[in-house]
């Protein structure tokens, strides 16, 4: 896609010419006459020059929000500029067919982006549907339950899949951490052989836990990963089926992300409904009816992004980071306390709680004057939580963190 | 939303001072201050004013594509600028809770739109939903088929609505189009009392065909606007269910507009998914789960811009004269021929031929040359089709009807 190659080309070059050209132009817009040349020029990239250039006008958040999260900032800048003019088309990215080249081409940059970051064998697929994780809490039984599904219970989006797949089959619960209130992953539960899958949540955005091994499962193994995908290496092909809201580590709600091993699909044997059917997204490339055309193209530029930046492994090393500086913070802060078991701390999603709560608001206020949103606890649970999902910036950590020390040193 | 109106004013007053004020802050980012009130004046509508400015930067084409289509540039405008700081909240609006206040009075401010311009009565509801509306041709029958439905046979959209309803229950087709290749619409036909539905289609996209007068219905009338809706007043009283994929007169492809009469929702006595129940977004708002938020923002932005022009009455007038300028040409041009039934012709989908089809080529050029595109017809029927959703200016059919006089002129 030459319009990509070019768009980096005057980002990375800084080029002053052309932004001169702009202001000249934005005084006289009639003063060239070869409008060709004046036209590549003068095209998206101006709003993204000049934003680029200014940083005053971004004046970006803290954003520990938990989901739709941050997203990397050159992704948005341009999916912004998409909007108005896609790939030099005089139409923008909402106005194009889904059937046209320009859309294909986002398409399978996507898929193909997707499959070298997870390292996807051949013997899977990758799709892009639609409905939220909430549609696959029904689509994997109505697909893949015949009799019975091992399900574990890891909080609230467990739950979830747990009511859904009752409402087509049996589930047993194999493992759950409800006695301690979700503050911990289940670990060496048994794995009926005679159940039709096992069902998990990679990671507990709620509480604030994730698996850091996955089980070694004798029957399918199907994995909720929305909340931490492509925040570190997987290995894909231990699954049977993966899928993703987009909107935390990808892109924007509405666009879903699932990994499927191809030889599961289409043998359910049932009376579905076409779109709960995965066979027919897999048979139509994801382009049965119209997809969520805009979803994926910022899921494309999340993922190039993510590439640039190393991919999953050095993704996971940046989380990392902002993992142990934050955790650090937590358990060195005589104010602070997380409340995830040690060993299963999520680097998505850290769950912490003042130790006297009735400071909780005056906590609120110091973090919000510092540009900091989005930590309150989830209403199920209280506290606080901080996302840091793969474009929250190790800056932005530090600033939680520097909150924290203050806080600590101001109210001893 | 008091940003609303702030960008609104800047945007009318053509605000000079702060255009140069813009140009000077690019060159000396770090020369002021006053941050606050540098930040209020650099915030988005420097990019917004920038192109509104510099009309070559946009150099919009015709876009007469059948959808996603042609939306109003004020609208692509906002969402643009939205996407990389959104209500000055420092966050874009993918990067926003869907439960923020932010969100939720966008969502509000949408539902409102759509009961205000068709003038929705309070025994029925506004929803937004994913899937598209082919999710929705199996919605239809899973929350009310209970025996038999009654399916009007209009073209390629009803066919797949009446695949999918005949995967959950018995369905008359009660009329059809299909003996002269879906030219005209069916009238006159007979609804059996002892159906659960009838289900229409309002307009057909492929054949460019609309039902101007509704059916009177003795039973639950059912309708597809997908590609008319907001292009007409209609009254919505006359029908218990509407539904409508955004991607041609409302907003991006991923979210579906649903009008629903309140008192046949969770009436099924069936198991379904829960995203599948209309119970689930009624009872929830529209937020049981991560809805398309910025679908839904779109479709705020196309709605104001509707209600500000004038409704839906308003935009029929429009419409008209897009309609009758094309179809006059048409019709007098004696290189061309419309496909559909006269009387049954849609203003917002014009099929027509060459009679002379080894020029297609030709013409498809020099529509090109005239910057007009997507006139190509739907591969199911060859010859062109000229979509004139509600925000293709008339400036666009007045293009197109140019290069068919010259054509014309040339090739006589």
């Amino acid at each position: 896609m030459p319009s990509f190659t070019w768009k980096a080309k005057l980002k990375s070059e800084l080029d002053w010419k052309a932004v001169l050209f702009d202001i000249f132009l934005f005084f006289r817009p009639d003063s060239y006459k070869d409008r060709d040349s004046l036209f590549e020029i003068s095209q998206n990239p101006l709003p993204l020059r000049l934003l680029n250039l200014n940083p005053i006008a971004m004046n970006r958040k803290h954003n520990f929000g938990a989901g739709p999260g941050i997203l990397p900032e050159s992704a948005l800048q341009k999916a912004a500029a998409d909007i108005l003019n896609f790939n030099n088309s005089g139409m923008g990215v909402l106005e194009i067919s889904h059937r046209s080249k320009d859309f294909e081409a986002v398409l399978q940059k996507a898929k193909s982006l997707v499959k070298e970051l997870l390292n996807v064998p051949d013997t899977h697929e990758v799709l892009f549907v639609q409905g939220g994780a909430s549609t696959q809490f029904a689509m994997v039984p109505m697909n893949l339950l015949k009799k019975k599904a091992a399900y574990v219970d890891e909080g609230a989006w467990s739950n979830k899949a747990i009511k859904e797949a009752k409402l087509f089959g049996e589930v047993a619960v194999v493992a759950s951490s409800k006695d301690k209130n979700y503050s911990y992953m289940p670990k060496g539960y048994d794995i009926p052989g005679d159940c039709d899958y096992l069902h998990i949540t990679s990671n507990e955005t709620i509480h604030g836990t994730q698996i850091k091994t996955f089980p070694a499962s004798p029957i399918p193994l199907i994995c909720d990963m929305s909340s931490d995908i492509f925040s570190r290496p997987v290995d894909v092909s231990k699954f049977d089926l993966i899928y993703a809201g987009a909107q935390k580590n990808m892109g924007p709600s509405g666009a879903v992300l699932v990994i499927i091993k191809k030889d599961i699909v289409g043998k359910h044997g049932k009376v579905l409904p076409t779109m709960l059917d995965y066979k027919t997204h897999l048979d139509n490339d994801s382009l049965y009816n119209t997809p969520p055309v805009f979803g994926i193209l910022v899921c494309m530029y999340v993922l190039e992004w993510l590439k640039e930046l190393g991919g999953v492994a050095a993704m996971e090393k940046i989380n990392r980071q902002k993992f142990d500086l934050f955790y650090s913070e937590v358990d060195n802060n005589p104010m602070f306390t997380g409340t995830a078991a040690p060993e299963d701390r999520s680097p998505m999603n850290a769950c912490f709680l003042l130790k006297d709560s009735s400071l909780d608001e005056e906590f609120l206020n110091a973090a919000k004057a510092a540009g900091i949103v989005g930590i309150k606890g989830h209403r199920s649970v209280g506290g606080f939580r901080a996302s840091m999902y793969n474009a929250l910036p190790l800056e932005s950590v530090q600033a939680l963190v520097k909150v924290m020390k203050e806080f600590a040193m101001k109210t001893a």
